[in-house]
């Protein structure tokens, strides 16, 4: 049956990932075997990791060159072949960039029909239980300590300044952009927030930073990595806490060396690298604390949303790029 | 009153330490104060955190150009102002490269008269209490584990592996020089050491790690850094855990640089750095533990021994260039 366009991965980057790497294509709709459903896909979620998952297999499959783009997504069941889901339910899975999938019946999880939609894949999805794993599951911020975040008006981060200040912490925030700083400070309430585009080194990151953390870091969540990571690194307070969420600034190849690890040594700090799709035990802590935040309106939210599948590459490599607000879906129907 | 030779820090380095950096120096005896005691210094331990101690204020005062050189000792009580400890009282202080010196008595810790008494400054000191606590503490080994620890013929690093041992892990040493890995692995018991004066980069040195890991790494205990870190890093396990103990290779100043930072986020490590005296609280287990070993003599160690107060720049020097076989100490009476 026609009528599935999707965009495959053409070739494999090995710099800087451009549209050419992409192309669409039409297919035919796939047929489900035993055991798996047809998907339709209604919004897709578009995240850094996406980028990762093109530098060879890490802590899942790579991406190849052949293969229809990877991504977690929200569809509704088209068709069933397993006893568990039945047409029109809705479910979130790990899809393709293509408005129709199949997959495994057990490796779609089923979803209530919540509204708007998109929460599901944000605030109740993979940025929000990211945002909770990594600053309350690794970072543990006592109320009254001081952290920051990186990519702060990205998906996750705004999530883990709102959460953070929710703690009674002083929220700092780093991000590319005179606008999504002041959105940062004036829509989320954070306490203040660093534009790294206006600072050539991370010496002068640092002293930046320094200017808005006077007590120093406590807990810091990282999205970015290289010379960002060089500039909080020595404002990390003694016993100080990084939760290694992401390292975008190196997803295109560049080196990140990280300048002084001997400072991990002399602050006694403790740093970890995470995935959270390993740590579904604290997804009903996270769940239950995110929705009471929304619920007493201590939770904004924002979103960058894209039409039409043939529009996915274009939304990946401006997520890449900073160019997206807050959390990047690609919406289908 | 005359008769107190002491070794005094003439300048502090900006690069490489050398014997010129130190003079002898002839003094008077000090007089204790009220609540000081005027102590007698029998054994110093030379540690390499010494040196780390002259780059300036870490988690301690700096060591200053003009003073006496800092150190751990034992030493015997010959005179006291203070209820709490009495001439020929048997203590363990953070004294100086000196043969008397005063102190507060409740900064000096008194000592069963234990022989050799090297072993306070060794097994049950801070090489002993390090060892525990950064493997047992921090890298938490499992049976069946695969335990590295660098420096491995060092003072700390030839407990690390005996008590991985112990545990029932593979335990593999990275030391400099055939002579302390064959040590290592005939004498202490490892399964395998490499020789990392044997590899010109970090790339050699992998690979040899590679073929001595064959299931890969799940705890690294890490004494020295920069390219040795570099080597360790790929070979880590998913959820491998770090313990960031000392990092020689910078202590001259130069420049090391973690070159794959990002590896830490892929394999979700964790890495901490300690300061063995800020971890009281294992002390009591430590010492237990180390006891118990020792007593079935499953704990082997090694000293080198200067001997005299006028070869403590020497032993450092040694140290710090891998030349010491084992806990180094200089005896002075």
């Amino acid at each position: 049956m026609p009528g599935n366009r999707q965009i495959i991965v053409r070739e494999l980057p090995k710099g800087a990932l451009t549209e050419a790497h992409f192309a669409l294509r039409e297919a035919d709709r796939p047929v489900p075997g035993e055991g798996e459903v047809l998907l339709r896909t209604i919004l897709m979620s578009i995240d850094a990791a996406n980028r990762a998952w093109m530098q060879g297999a890490t802590y899942r499959e790579a991406v190849k060159a052949g293969d229809v783009m990877h991504t977690y997504a929200i569809g509704e069941v088209v068709e069933s072949q397993d006893a568990s889901l039945a047409p029109g339910d809705l479910v979130a899975a790990e899809a393709r960039w293509a408005e129709y999938v199949t997959l495994k019946a057990r490796r779609a999880q089923k979803l209530p029909r919540l509204r708007p939609l998109s929460q599901l894949l944000s605030v109740y999805g993979i940025a929000g239980k990211t945002a909770y794993h990594g600053l309350i599951g690794v970072g543990r911020p006592q109320a009254g300590e001081t952290v920051v975040v990186s990519a702060a008006a990205g998906s996750v981060g705004m999530y883990v300044g709102q959460i953070a200040k929710a703690l009674g912490c002083r929220a700092v925030g780093i991000a590319g952009g005179a606008d999504k700083c002041a959105y940062v400070v004036k829509e989320l309430g954070f306490d203040a927030c660093i534009d790294y585009k206006a600072h050539a080194d991370s010496k002068s990151l640092y002293q930046a930073l320094k200017g808005v953390t006077p007590d120093g870091v406590d807990g810091y969540f990282e999205n970015v990595g290289g010379t960002v990571l060089d500039a909080v690194l020595p404002r990390m307070n003694a016993f100080g806490r990084i939760a290694l969420c992401g390292m975008i600034s190196g997803y295109n190849g560049v080196p990140i060396p990280l300048t002084q690890p001997q400072l991990i040594l002399q602050s006694r700090l403790r740093i970890e690298g995470f995935i959270v799709s390993e740590h579904t035990d604290d997804w009903p802590a996270a769940l239950k604390e995110l929705g009471e935040l929304v619920a007493s309106a201590k939770l904004k939210y924002r979103e960058t949303v894209a039409q039409g599948i043939e529009e996915a590459p274009r939304a990946f490599l401006g997520l890449l790029a900073g160019r997206n607000f807050g959390k990047q879906l690609v919406k289908l129907i």
